[in-house]
């Protein structure tokens, strides 16, 4: 390393990085020897032109994407130990563009809706799908409605307002406005993108492309996906399935679809093998992402669960939020929604369903920081010290 | 498309998602062509693997990483004509495992930390360092120690506080706490990978890497950084030297450091040609995270600024602000004071100081959810309607 300022040398060993003499910062030299890179690598990789033989677009508008998907498969360190399993995977959809899965069924939809002309979209949304519609309707310069509860939060508008759509709250039955602006979509000619139409489900097919590749093809046993419309685990089966069906995996991995107790309507349904969903009446649960008391793809996911011998499980809020904070000892921030994956692998592992070799993949569907106020965990505040203090305070602490 | 219900058949070009008949979700048809894959992509790349000839790393623990960088570099759609340019790009940074820039510098320097055997680690922070610092922690499996002001609100606190880290909040000056704590961790033995030493400044390079990539090594006109403590602006240069001395980029663009008028210690040296930072008395500054009164890399940046004929720009609160709806109508919600950079391309060619053809990029360096409290766009939100009333309103806006 060497000085910034008086151009001194120092040891790449050094921790302190400013200089003994000058105290300038320090600086790593540039390395003299001929340096070597890779082949380009693609940085603007596309789901459809990656995945275009199994999409049925003819062609695409490539400036409508904002770089979905392609998403880290994390292979967790320590929490693999605590759940009793050999290997856990973490899919973490939190660094979309928009901080959530949506982005990918967002854009695959969106080409639809242009490629039909239509020059106004929408959406019904609870948060996630309202930021992600919005964001990539300005981008496309599209009219952009975003139909929200009366009862949402300001915290979880301003993400959605930023963009500047049309935003309108809507007081009434959350599932009667979900099939109320469909037809009012088709009336007055604005393509609602809501969250389990045909071609949202397209995009999160890339979802399950994806963990194969990443899995060099050798599908894990059980792919834990959080529930609540139930279009993002038909995507996600839809995808292993097409996958299987070309013979690019040798077997099609068991899904399990992950609810919270509060309003699991899925679950309920699977458990009391019921063909058809029951609408949830008050549903009471910690994060409304996953809450739909009345999931408009609930029938068909139970379909399919039970076709391809899936799962449902149902975990506490209480659980929830503990997933949340092992998901942060791999460094990941979840939202309570997004960590249901990992509460039910805890549960089912502790049920004796998963066993120690079983290979898993919890799938995180969004960002924390969207619903960050959930944390009021000011036990891990020690202390209010003065400058003074500071040493003697981080050594008691670092000593206990 | 097919019903999953009666299996009754749609063309591709229908916008209702949902069956005439039975009214269960509509699927596309599983394409029976033969399928192409391209060749494997790598989904684990890891800057310092990729970039190896450029670090000084002799083997690294790639189970640190959380897929740092590799951020995606976005051409404007509306924008770059709104700025009057020809071209404009955004790096955009808020993809990032933390959704900050801050996610490079902590990856290399924790490896560069636990090489030298240290298995405490701190950082101080107003924010996205924070946040940063204790993710990668608690990945590592480190004792994390995060320093704060005393009056950091909480909303900023409980993104840090998820991963549990040790935290203590501090009274007093912030540079004098930066300096301290770099002492106290060389007597206690805790690595302090604060926001300008040697290894953070080494992962930034990494995006100017990535830009030369992206770009096809057709380097730009400029780069603008939003600018605090001035450590990852020094690593952008860095990067762009290093390639250039390896004769893989032909020239090295102007770097435009842009900070906000309220607290800009290094543009106020710049514009008056001085060689040493003054430290801001009073800062008043709409978003911390880039109000670093004393900034420690400062009379370096200072230093590069004038050897490579770069620039510095300040801009308002209120400049800030707008560049953050510029960016949302492109699809990004940046932070404030990760918006000052395209606000101040803005500017800059208001002033003539760029031109038309000059080719652009706008570093976006952190997410808009970590301060979404800060817009309180009411005038987006048009009604609160019943449903009964919903097409009506709607059409309305439409019309409008």
């Amino acid at each position: 390393m060497i000085c910034t300022g008086c151009q001194k040398e120092y040891s790449l060993d050094r921790m302190f990085p400013r200089c003994d003499d000058c105290f300038e910062p320090l600086e790593v030299k540039i390395n003299s020897s001929k340096p070597f890179l890779k082949d380009p690598i693609s940085f603007s990789e596309n789901i459809i032109k990656r995945y275009h033989s199994f999409y049925s677009f003819k062609e695409i508008d490539e400036r409508l994407s904002l770089y979905e998907g392609f998403t880290p498969l994390i292979k967790s360190n320590s929490l693999s130990q605590l759940l009793g399993l050999d290997s856990v995977y973490i899919k973490n959809e939190t660094v979309n563009p928009t901080w959530s899965f949506k982005d990918r069924g967002t854009y695959t939809a969106l080409q639809h809706a242009l490629s039909l002309g239509y020059n106004s979209v929408g959406t019904i949304s609870s948060g996630n799908m309202g930021v992600s519609v919005a964001a990539y309707g300005a981008r496309a310069g599209v009219r952009t409605i975003i139909l929200v509860s009366s009862d949402l939060p300001q915290e979880k508008l301003n993400p959605i307002l930023v963009y500047e759509p049309i935003l309108i709250k809507v007081k009434g039955d959350y599932s009667k406005i979900y099939y109320e602006s469909l037809k009012i979509g088709q009336e007055l000619g604005i393509y609602f993108l809501n969250s389990d139409i045909p071609f949202r489900v397209e995009g999160s097919k890339s979802i399950a492309f994806e963990i194969c590749e990443q899995l060099n093809y050798l599908v894990p046993d059980y792919v834990v996906i959080p529930t609540s419309s139930g279009g993002n685990a038909r995507g996600i089966i839809k995808g292993f399935l097409e996958f299987y069906e070309h013979k690019l995996i040798s077997k099609v991995p068991t899904i399990i679809a992950a609810q919270l107790e509060g309003c699991a309507p899925i679950y309920q349904a699977w458990i009391n093998k019921k063909d058809r969903i029951s609408t949830v009446q008050n549903p009471q649960a910690i994060d409304n992402a996953i809450a739909n008391a009345s999931p408009p793809s609930g029938n068909e996911l139970l379909r399919k669960l039970k076709k391809y011998d899936g799962l449902a499980v149902a975990v506490s809020d209480q659980e929830a939020l503990q997933g949340q904070l092992m998901l942060a000892s791999e460094g990941i921030f979840a939202q309570p929604a997004a960590a249901v994956s990992i509460s039910a692998i805890r549960k089912l592992k502790k049920e004796g369903t998963i066993n120690r070799q079983s290979r898993c993949v919890a799938l995180v569907t969004g960002a924390g920081l969207k619903y960050s106020g959930i944390l009021e965990k000011q036990k891990f505040i020690f202390s209010t010290g003065l400058l003074k203090d500071l040493k003697g305070i981080i050594k008691t602490k670092l000593d206990n």
